[in-house]
């Protein structure tokens, strides 16, 4: 496996970007067709944050994290970092001095399908980080990975430049290329969800708004 | 296996489950023998909610919450509904959107053991859910399931009509018809409680409190 | 086996403790070698305590707490629980009766691999618990263990007496004789982590201020 | 929780339970409309025993093994135990002296949500037993549990004298008063699976044999 | 998300896809540079198999096993299916039938991130599955997937066409465009290590045999 | 952390070792205490091996396979490989070359807390292993670690030299001073169990045989 870094990546406009952003995770993943989404292990270290960013992407050996400090030279504002083992590990690649230098370069958060440590500092600073694990464990700096290389990250593929969309509910990508169209499916399907809040909060049942009384009838459901 | 909705369920009087609700979990749990929990699994969504109420149960596939919008209608003021997946799984289950119809409904909350999404809304909104993940993927609506039959959720036999009493430490099921003695129990170890936690806090310690050194010694444990 | 209490335990130095609890875990642990991590599925019921202290520890077998209260006569000011089970279990030995026992002894927190219940109750008391789960599920009082005997905690050795550092990044032991000189080294490194961070806060990178350029083109890392 | 053993247990007819052992796991399972498995946590400890018979049932305290010795007096030829931890636990509470006992009483197999140990002996003795875990972990006899009470194992509800049926896909339990349905049933699927077996095997597509493709294509499904 | 089976793929040429099963999966994934395993939770259901084949691959939803019967339609002889669910799920996607079925169109095996049962006949018909679970969990036909997609299984990206490899170590997916190249490179890498075999078996010492010792030293190993 | 190689470590008698193997993990387990067992997460590649032997010890970073080679030249006829990484890994440390290698020096076997391949190759050759997984994953030889010190490994301290026994139960080590005694409380415990074997078989209870039934009356148990 050649170790590399690939240094130009596109990345979507960033509009969309920000629109992808204020919707949030679940409406991503639905306006997409319920694809992209990374496994729930991945959890925030802290509540409350909602990101959407262009992927910088990392594949790292396990519990080496050299290949951070080279990520992040390829840093622009608005990006996220987003880091995928080799094979399973849960060492904490990344702490408050990594998270000092990424912000400086304007990186909004980190995805990891890792560790990470130092997170009450990381907290304070206000820099967001999905991850596997909460784990102290030290790592080296003796073997190559690549950057900015399509992984698979908590059984999702991320290529670079992907946006990366997370929040309480966990982290979603979407392809480049696509952002754009799920951008606008997305935000017709929250002014649809407007319009269903008001009319459940006002007692109407699902049953009714959604039709469904005469086909759960017709498939045999039975009431006693 | 008949789909079906049961939509006469006895419920325990309100004093009871109120009383269940203010004694909290580990308390009701040990008032019954030390019987009723749910698995550990099942986590808040966020802390400092307890809550009591009586189960709406759902038995619903793999993937597929149509059943979740049939219970919403056979809710009553001070329910909670009770999900359990017939197979392992941990989909999104319920959404804000749900959450909103369910509060209209004057739902307390939900124990699921499977996912739930869009929690920071959920939070927002105060409405508490113990679940066995946060994960945003979808669900559909294509196969049937039954409201308020017998479940196993997570461990647990939960009927409909039993009381639910959740909090920070977990879930707990209390059959209905053994709710009031229970309450009953639970009232005399909490008074019990306040007396112990007084003279512990002054300095006694447990072995003289519970009278164990004499216990202890016969069983052979040796001070060096 | 034979069930035993050791009564006298040398301790660290006051001041050696509380220097290495200023230091927190990660900085603790990378300054032993990285050595001395409890395994990360030791999380704090709540976030925000920093917590060094002596190891009390505590062998009890699984579901049986008995041997909790045999430790807290054992307590001295400054002192921190640490209870393995004798076999995999995440009963809940520990609430907030026996919270209120060991403050009044000095206790600072508790350190457990398996379960913990009345977390809100500890939480608002500001008792600290490290544990496996939160689960309310009762323990007995029928079988014997030793308190202040080597014990295997989450994979870490701890001996009594060992000081313990905890936070939100977990927890770290580190051998009473070896204390000082970890403290040193500790102190060391968090000198100069600040001037680093100093400069990658300018925006000055890992790759230059760690001099890793050199290094990475010779062992083959290849920019595109 | 009062410890009790009832010794008093109606058992299903010899030939339903044979029938329903004949069948197997799988077809049970289908046959009674895809309930009553448990857990996929529980596997063999060797492969190739297929059993079936009446439960006698044990909720044991984690770690105790005293009310296996209750149990054993409680069997009859034909019998299987089904052992539920009082919490998770995965302590060895069985091994070759227990089989032996349990032999020479009639019984046929042992179902447990925890440990067993001395499975090579067990494996010689063809005593199969379905476990959590393989683990020599030694367990005490100093709690009191119940025999012949409602438990749930492994997710799934089973009162004592409920059929048990175990094979290499796992285990399923049937109610005592479904039995002879569920086996009329399951006896249907597999006379008319043997039918569509021969057919798949000479070539003929699930899609024509149970006449899908107008139903996939009016859903929607695209050939490209 | 549109549903769709693509039907044109290409596959690697019959004699590389059998000369990377003749080297096996821990050969196979070296050679492509330590890429290419699927998570190691795959196990086999039984010991002893090892096959090579192109992929046709299976994006089905949680706990619906219709597009298995899409998929089989699209088998030529050789080919291996891959079945990825499009959120984690156990349930029994595949039996004997559909092996049946399988076999009749010259499929190889399975490799399935969800569960499988029937294992003792599938183990009898010598068809070969590796799955995440055992579990007789059944399944519907209620909603669409697709076939011969790109797929995420068990963590790493299966391509229509790819070559899988699959023995008692696990499973790993070679790009079929690189197929050809990476036997090359396994073959030599195994001619090499027949060499190798007879010096270690002789009594040589790997550090010696690599010529470590240097290395070691320079790096600071220690002998005491 | 010093990495080094300790050189002189003492072993247990060839016959104390031999005894041990004889009575198996279940009764050394017990013999000693109820002490010593390693996690149940290893298990053996192949069922039927039952080995002991004195514990050479590996502690080796995640990934990184270079200290088995320097262990390998410690090996002395009767040793048992104990690898325990400083980290949770499950990456493949260990396959046939090195297996090929081992049995030239004289191995037993190998007890790892990671991940092991080749395992088909391992089971012909006859070379046990014990792991917590079989994972095919590469590593590299890029970073030091220490040979014969002492480790934890699956939750167990192992000192260089301790009798490690291994069988289908899993893992057991002995201290090496306490090896002796172990291994006569051992033979006793067996001598003693043979008797009971033979009245359990003939129908004798063990409610009689151990004279329970008082004592379970007297805390209270139930008949009804």
């Amino acid at each position: 496996m050649v170790a590399r870094v690939v240094q130009h990546v596109e990345r979507a406009p960033a509009a969309v970007v920000e629109g992808l952003g204020a919707l949030g995770v679940a409406t991503v993943h639905e306006a997409q067709g319920r694809t992209g989404l990374l496994g729930s292990r991945l959890r925030p270290i802290y509540r409350g944050a909602r990101i959407a960013g262009s992927a910088v992407t990392i594949s790292a050996p396990p519990g080496d994290n050299w290949m951070v400090h080279v990520a992040i030279e390829q840093l622009r504002p608005g990006d996220i970092l987003v880091l995928a083992p080799t094979s399973p590990c849960e060492d904490g690649y990344f702490g408050d001095l990594l998270a000092t230098s990424a912000m400086a370069r304007g990186c909004r958060g980190l995805v990891i399908d890792a560790g990470v440590r130092d997170v009450h500092d990381l907290t304070q600073m206000g820099f967001p980080v999905w991850s596997r694990a909460i784990f102290a464990q030290g790592t080296v700096k003796a073997t190559l990975g690549s950057v900015n290389v399509p992984v698979v990250c908590a059984g999702a593929v991320v290529n670079p430049g992907d946006v990366i969309v997370a929040d309480d509910d966990g982290v979603c990508v979407v392809a480049r290329d696509r952002a754009a169209a799920v951008l606008e499916q997305g935000q017709a399907r929250e002014a649809n969800e407007e319009a269903k809040r008001r009319r459940l909060a006002a007692g109407e049942l699902g049953l009714d708004l959604y039709d469904m009384r005469g086909k759960l009838a017709a498939m045999g459901l039975r009431y006693e």
